[in-house]
């Protein structure tokens, strides 16, 4: 099973909106077929894994990551194709919440004669879907904040200048952290001061491009940015407040972007009905990069379920431009607090992951 | 030697102005006899570990973390101990750069027909003696600066709450911190701010009391402050700027505080003159525990040669106060900028440690 979980990792970011699952078949102690969810989320791993193994699958053990559907989608059920295959065990790491499938895959395949084990590694397994679950039951995607700061938590000097804080190795771990979220979501401030393209330049990573998405309120990218530029040929959504007039869209809709309409609230966008979107289109798990609005409105709106924060070994001092704007807090104990999941260098700069605190385990005391 | 020098760290913080130096006599394979600066800085290590060793010491081998002083200071010189105890071997990790010994306690020993040899974990040596190297060579302790902010680097919320951003377990390291510093160093807005005792309560540590200093311009320390009221307890010092009146001096020295009188420069202390009267004093190594003003002063001057940051696993928002002051960076690459040298959870929290860049290794590189 962690060579699944392993292997359903690998489709982290191509897969939307499917969640990306991974497929092992052994059959007397060998592996004989290996799967997981294609670019596109399709095939999907059991299918693929079971193209491998061939007449080997008579009889073997499958072990995948996610109950396999039941359903009639865009390819026919996996728990038809396993009973075709001749298997006679599956070991499943957690149940798929899909209203559609919901232990109905688990029973067909029982029904079938085969035995079947659910729960292995299911903490791991949930992690790993944790975006599709998401998406499915809260109609929202997996928000992932990430931040590239001084040890004082500055983004630039007071002149603005940010190129570089953190170093080479961390901007490549940057890029990695692109290529397993489906779009990378961005503030209009940051377009105007970066003009960032938010590809994922990842060495030998060709895959289906992330979907570039900005909170722009006001229409304030320009049509010149990277982002416009480029839209044909990755998706670049703009996410503007409902009602503005159509020939202030026009030139975006020619220049390939795409255009969400969102509520306005407080003044911006609704994240809430932005991130539901997204969620709408298919879009499971969104890496936001800042800027400080965007960091400090998402974490207001308790739509942070992990950070992921690299600190470079320096310091900036109170005049650099703070990673957050003011969120306000009432008090401390209001402070938005995260469980710390991993931690390690990258270069002379530090990542540190965090997720939500109610995702799982006791809630992050606050002591007194 | 690793067991001497782990003797050697347990005199940290109570052996100034005396280096903290550990000891271990082995013969026929044995240890005979362990020793470290006791507090205050006398007996010596050696003169412990031989006391114990006693009649075994004869033929011993002697692993001793400093060169051993060959001089007459209050007590007999050591090398002179060394050789009536008639040991036949002495490993030396480092040199003593106190140009009352410099050599001479390595040339008396050989000169006395010892086997000598040194250079053994030189750099880890070197690292527990560095404050006092310091003050030998520079007239300046070593400065540890302590921080515990929130993930972007705030210490207080807008209304200035700031109890508690880190968890008990950071608060317990930073107590033990002040173990191994002779001296803790705040500025006056602290105290007004916090009213901190800035004593050591580690459980089970009784050991000399550190000096508790206050950076305190324009004599702002109340007379009521739990430093000035302890002051006949534990060292307490102010350090203000020359000239104040007498009248304004006199209830604090009633109190049982030393002033110390430090030129003005930029509106405040001088900070370098500051840290050379404590140098004076006999202080080896200080912890300064802020507040921002006293960590931008120390930071803009390049008198911060270690970092102790603590960060909690929460964001407070750019209204929090920020962890230091303006230094202000005319650019980026001015930023001052340290090398990791440990990291570990404590509690909830994130301990990581650096030092500054050009104590070893090679120089922090700015990428371009």
């Amino acid at each position: 099973m962690r060579a699944a979980l392993s292997l359903a990792r690998r489709g982290l970011g191509s897969t939307w909106p499917n969640p990306s699952v991974g497929c092992v078949v052994v059959r007397d102690g060998s592996v004989v077929g290996r799967g997981w969810t294609q670019p596109g989320g399709r095939p999907h791993a059991e299918t693929e894994a079971l193209v491998r193994a061939g007449e080997a699958a008579r009889g073997a053990t499958v072990y995948v990551t996610l109950e396999p559907c039941s359903h009639w989608g865009r390819t026919p059920p996996c728990c038809d194709a396993l009973v075709a295959a001749g298997v006679s065990r599956v070991v499943v790491a957690t149940g798929d919440p899909d209203p559609r499938v919901d232990g109905r895959g688990l029973r067909r395949l029982r029904d079938a004669g085969i035995a079947v084990e659910a729960g292995l590694l299911e903490a791991e397994a949930r992690a790993v879907i944790a975006g599709f679950v998401r998406r499915i039951t809260l109609g929202l995607p997996l928000v992932t904040l990430k931040l590239a700061t001084s040890l004082d938590g500055r983004i630039a000097t007071a002149t603005g200048e940010s190129r570089w804080i953190t170093g080479a190795a961390a901007r490549r771990a940057a890029h990695g952290l692109r290529a397993t979220h489906d779009a990378v979501l961005v503030g209009s401030g940051t377009v105007l001061a970066d003009d960032p393209d938010l590809t994922c330049r990842v060495p030998g990573m060709a895959r289906v491009p992330i979907a570039r998405v900005v909170a722009d309120t006001r229409l304030r990218t320009p049509l010149a940015s990277r982002l416009v530029a480029t839209a044909f040929a990755a998706p670049t959504w703009i996410a503007t407040r409902t009602g503005q007039p159509p020939a202030a869209l026009a030139p975006y809709l020619e220049a390939g972007v795409e255009i969400l309409p969102i509520r306005a609230r407080e003044g911006g966008v609704d994240l809430a009905a932005l991130l539901g979107a997204l969620a709408q289109r298919g879009v499971t798990r969104v890496l936001a990069e800042g800027g400080a609005g965007l960091a400090a409105g998402l974490l207001r709106a308790g739509l942070v379920d992990r950070v992921a924060w690299f600190h470079a070994p320096g310091v900036m001092g109170g005049d650099g431009l703070p990673a957050v704007r003011p969120l306000p807090l009432k008090s401390l104990s209001a402070m938005p607090r995260f469980r710390r999941v991993a931690s390690r260098a990258v270069g002379e700069d530090w990542l540190t992951e965090f997720e939500r605190c109610e995702d799982s385990g006791p809630p992050c005391s606050q002591e007194s």
